[in-house]
This record gives structure tokens, C-alpha cells and sequence, in this order.
């Protein structure tokens, strides 16, 4: 199932679902099939993704039988599906309830701490390490992307996410699966000036990452991954294009831990919620600090970059100039 | 005003103010208010500091009408006054929009620093550098702690936080102080073992500091500070004691950022919102990293830490083991 949220012109943020080139919402839907007689669930779906994931496992059951009653009907015919082309996606998840980002690949890392002269560091095998980063400022496929004022060197990230469906706590990596709601892609854009001075005094990236983080176009279940799954890890090529060329290509199996261990790491000593995401780093490949800016200059305003990861569909944002005041402390 | 949060027997999660000793519930106090004839406010008030601080400028307003109702009146005589002893104190906003963590006290990274043989980092003077933690592991006074398994090197953090009452983004220093809903002690507890291995890998504290944040006891607006301001600082003594034995001394006029800074460097290109929390980072003295093992062990279950800065009172919290399962990959 596809998950997604989209702005309704009237009803503001709702939670929906894509059917044959539609988004159909998910509480008229049910509405519907109640006018029809099929009850399909006791009590009222939220309308807002937040609202389905804070059911746990219910919510998205719900969810899925709504999408089993519209599957065998005429999409275009009814009241409550909008042609894709017409909706305007959010986020999948518009607020996540938190963003961990991890640094699960092993090529990624080696490459851009190569291009600084660093070698690897033994820890990065021992445990998968992460940061927070700011889940306010999530924005979906095709929204624009400003630069911020203060950096010249702005770069994307091809990452994929993972959305957790269900609470818990010292999640055994073998129970992890059950915690997840679904994947989706993932852009952590990165101004990587500042993210290069703040790191020096040694609390990791947060300037550098906060002002935005793209996650679309929908939140796909693991069910519908079945045929491309070994074990705990998929076999999905994943790609980066800025303005049509392709800059990245890499394969998400490829991650030296998988979600599974991630969730594991994350859940130690703290409570997981449903709509919490999960980055999983950049792929090898994945960005520009890698490939360097010999391969291509950093990021500008009007720039498209347009992420595909299989069964993921692609995830779109063009880069415009910050409209705001600028810079108060780094000019 | 002092704002808190508590836990109500039958009603939950509930807003309230501290008069007297007692914990006066807001929203009940605006109810009583409106049957004595005393309109103070159109809508009726939400019923958590979530909701209020949402309401930006607004609800804090109606909530300073409803406390100056009370003043004059016998508390203890009123039917939503609870004798604060038996009042169960949450952190003041029970759980933040986020959580932003700076490190802004010269004298804790001077010193933090040179234990581990390391200079002073040129660049820590140029910017106010901040991490993002875990917004969703926030405590209050009185709450015990677990140490997770997964640390021998539990730490407590002596610092100041401040909430932020009103959305803005690029807030300038100038403007900062109306952004601010008040003022807290704040314990960023640490597992030093963890953090010290994970932030080799380059992406700074996350696992070592995400288990528990205390916050409390009350929220104090910054009128109830006028008197002890010197510009954007404050003349307020940082105490912490472990067991009754005091470790940890400072003044919160020495922080060489001021929270102007830390708030103009946090909303630039980003905005930010009511029920964000923003931590000053570790006063000079203020965790057991600083003044090194020879003065204090690590904490250990059954430890009591109090912390207590001037106008802000006490935040008391006890160390207790976990009680979880234990450990997935650090074991």
C-alpha cells in the first residue's frame, strides 16, 4: 500500500493512499463505504497520517481494508480521488514525531572521509551511529527547497527512510520489521560550509542539516517488497539526478547495517513512537561531498534534483533562493 | 508566573501555575472564574502547556488574567488547588516541540576539553554550536532516572533552558527576549562511555544523551527576572549537589553566548515554534566529566541529583537501574 499525505484544497493536511494514478483519502473512503454498507471499521480513521500512526497497528489495518474495498472499482468515478496530477503531496509523515539519520553506508563514509584526508574510523564497524535532526522542517516531492542564506555550499543526500508504525522500547533487531510502518525516500539536504565548522567543535551536524529534509512521494509497506527482500536487507537500485543528469547510483542492500539494527540501536534505553522516522544515511555515491565538485558544482537555486529508489518512485524538489532576511550571526 | 505541568489523579496531563505552595490547575481556575462572573478570557483555555504555548502570545496572556485573579484570594480554600507536596510535577512542557542543546559556557568546553588533552577549538568562538536530542524522553522534578544498561559512565549536565513562546524564524539578537516563554533548570544527562565512542565517528551526541532530559521544576517568565538582568544576561547562581554534597558552581551571567545568540543562530533559515525547548549547554563545574573522577564516581543507582539556580528553585530527580532488557548491539 502507498501511503500518503496531501493538502485538500478545502479540508487542509489529510492522510490518503494511491490507486491506479489517484490519491484517494482515506477517511472519505471510509465514509464512503459506510453509505454503501460495508463497515469497514468501527470508529472514525483520523484524517492525518500522525493521527493513523498513533493508532499502531490498527490504524494502518483499517487503512488497508479501505484500499481493499476501493482496489476492483472504477478510481475516477469516485467522489474522493484526485487525480495524481492534480494533488499536492506532503510529506508522507508532514511532521514526524522525530528524525534519528544514521550513516549506515560503508562506502559513503569511507569516500567523503577519504576527500578530507581522514581514514576510516574503527568505531564506525563496532555500532551504527546517528544524530537527531530537525523533524519540523520536512517537506514533500515537488515543494521548492530554499538555500539558506548562509551557505554557498549546499549538497543532497539519497537516503531512504524508514517510518516506525509502532511503539517500543529494546526492540530486538529480529522483532524490528513489526515497527515499521513502511519506507520512503529520503533527501537530508546539507549545507556542507557550515556543517564543516560546526563539526570541529564536535557536536556533529545540526546548522547544517536543519532547514529542510524532503521524504516522498509515499510511505510504501514492506508486504508489497516481498519478492525483492533477502533476509533483512532489499534489492532496490536507488539514483540521484540534478537537472536530468545522473550523479548517483547504489543498490540499498548494500547497507552495512540494516534497519533492522538500526531500530535495534535507536530503541536501547528509549521508547520508539509511531511516526518517528529513520534515516539510513547516504548510499555510496549519494551526494556531492563524495563525488566532489569536479563531478559537479554544489547546489543553486533553480537546480532540480530528483531522487529514484524502485518500487519508491521519485522524489522531486527544485532549489530557490532563500526569500527571508537573511543570516544573523554567520555573516 | 511560574508554570507547571502535573499529572491530575483523574484528568491527566493538566496546566497549571504555582501560588502560595500550591499548584493552581489554569483552566479550571478560568472555569471558576467565569461562575464567580469574572469573564477573564473568550475561549475557554487548553487544558496542557502544549496547547496554551500554541495559542503563542495569547494564552500566556489569559493565563497571567487568571493568576492575577488568585493572588488575592485563600488558595488553599479553592477547589482546584492542590498543596504542591502532593502535587505530581511533570517537566513544565511534559514533552517539547524539539529539543535544541548548545554549548555556550567557556569555561565547561575549556575545561571539558583539556581532561581529554585537547585545545580550546578556535572556531567555538566564532558561532554558538548546538545538537538536537530527544525531544521525547523529557522528565520533571521528582522523577527517577534509569541508568540504561548500556553505560558504567552516567553523568548529570548543570544547565539553564529556555522555552520558546512565540513561532519566528531569523529572530533577531534584539528580539529574541519576545520569543521567550520563560526560563528552567535543565539536567542533559550523559552516558559518557557511549558518547565518547560515538562521537569518534564525527556525528556528535546522540546515543549517549538521548535516554532522559530533566526539566523543572516550574517555568518562570522573564518578568519575575527584571531585577537581576544585566542586558540579554542574568545574575542567577547555578548550584549541583550529588547526595547532598555540592559539586557544581556557577553563575548564568557567564555564559559567553547569550540566549539572544543561541535563539537568533537557532531560527536562522529554520522556524521556530512554542514548545521548543532551547538547552544553554553545561555551566562551568557542572558535570562530573569537568571536574574528573577523582572528585566525584560516576552516578550510580540511588544517586540524588539536585540542581538549583536561583529564582528557578529545585530540580531533584534519583538514579534508579533499568529496567529493561538490557542492551542489542553495545553488549
Amino acid at each position: 500500500m502507498k501511503f500518503v499525505s496531501y493538502q485538500h484544497p478545502e479540508l487542509g493536511e489529510r492522510a490518503g493512499y494511491l490507486q491506479h494514478d489517484h490519491v484517494l483519502d482515506l477517511a472519505l473512503a471510509q465514509g464512503h463505504a459506510q453509505e454503501q454498507g460495508r463497515c469497514l471499521s468501527q470508529r472514525p480513521l483520523p484524517v492525518t497520517m500522525a493521527g493513523i500512526l498513533e493508532l499502531e497497528g490498527e490504524g494502518l489495518q483499517a487503512a488497508r481494508a479501505i484500499a481493499e474495498y476501493t482496489a476492483n472499482t472504477q478510481v475516477a468515478s469516485l467522489p474522493f480521488a484526485l487525480p495524481l496530477e492534480r494533488a499536492q503531496l506532503l510529506a508522507p509523515v508532514p511532521r514526524p514525531r522525530s528524525f534519528r539519520d544514521f550513516y549506515a553506508f560503508e562506502e559513503h563514509v569511507k569516500t567523503a572521509r577519504g576527500r578530507r584526508g581522514l581514514e576510516m574510523v574503527p568505531e564506525w564497524y563496532d555500532f551504527p551511529v546517528f544524530y537527531f535532526s530537525n523533524h519540523n522542517a520536512f517537506v514533500g516531492t515537488d515543494a521548492l527547497v530554499e538555500r539558506p542564506a548562509y551557505t554557498k555550499w549546499l549538497d543532497f543526500e539519497l537516503e531512504i527512510a524508514c517510518v516506525i508504525g509502532k511503539t517500543g522500547r529494546d526492540i530486538k533487531a529480529s522483532d524490528a520489521a513489526q515497527h515499521i510502518a513502511g519506507f520512503a525516500i529520503l533527501n537530508d539536504w546539507s549545507a556542507r560550509d557550515v556543517q564543516r565548522e560546526e563539526v570541529k567543535v564536535g557536536l556533529g551536524p545540526a546548522k547544517g542539516k536543519d532547514f529542510a529534509t524532503s521524504m516522498g512521494p509515499y510511505l510504501l509497506t514492506l508486504d508489497e517488497l516481498e519478492d525483492v527482500r533477502d533476509g533483512d536487507r532489499w534489492n532496490l537500485e536507488m539514483t540521484a539526478k540534478v537537472n536530468g543528469q545522473e550523479l548517483s547510483r547504489g543498490n540499498f542492500r548494500t547497507i552495512y547495517f540494516s534497519f533492522a539494527d538500526l531500530i535495534a540501536r535507536a530503541s536501547e534505553g528509549v521508547t520508539l513512537y509511531p511516526g518517528d522516522v529513520i534515516g539510513s544515511g547516504t548510499v555510496g555515491t549519494g551526494c556531492i561531498l563524495e563525488l566532489g565538485t569536479d563531478v559537479h558544482r554544489w547546489l543553486e537555486p533553480g537546480d532540480l534534483v530528483e531522487m529514484e529508489i524502485e518500487r519508491l518512485g521519485v522524489l522531486r524538489n527544485t532549489v530557490k533562493e532563500e526569500g527571508g532576511s537573511g543570516c544573523a550571526i554567520l555573516s
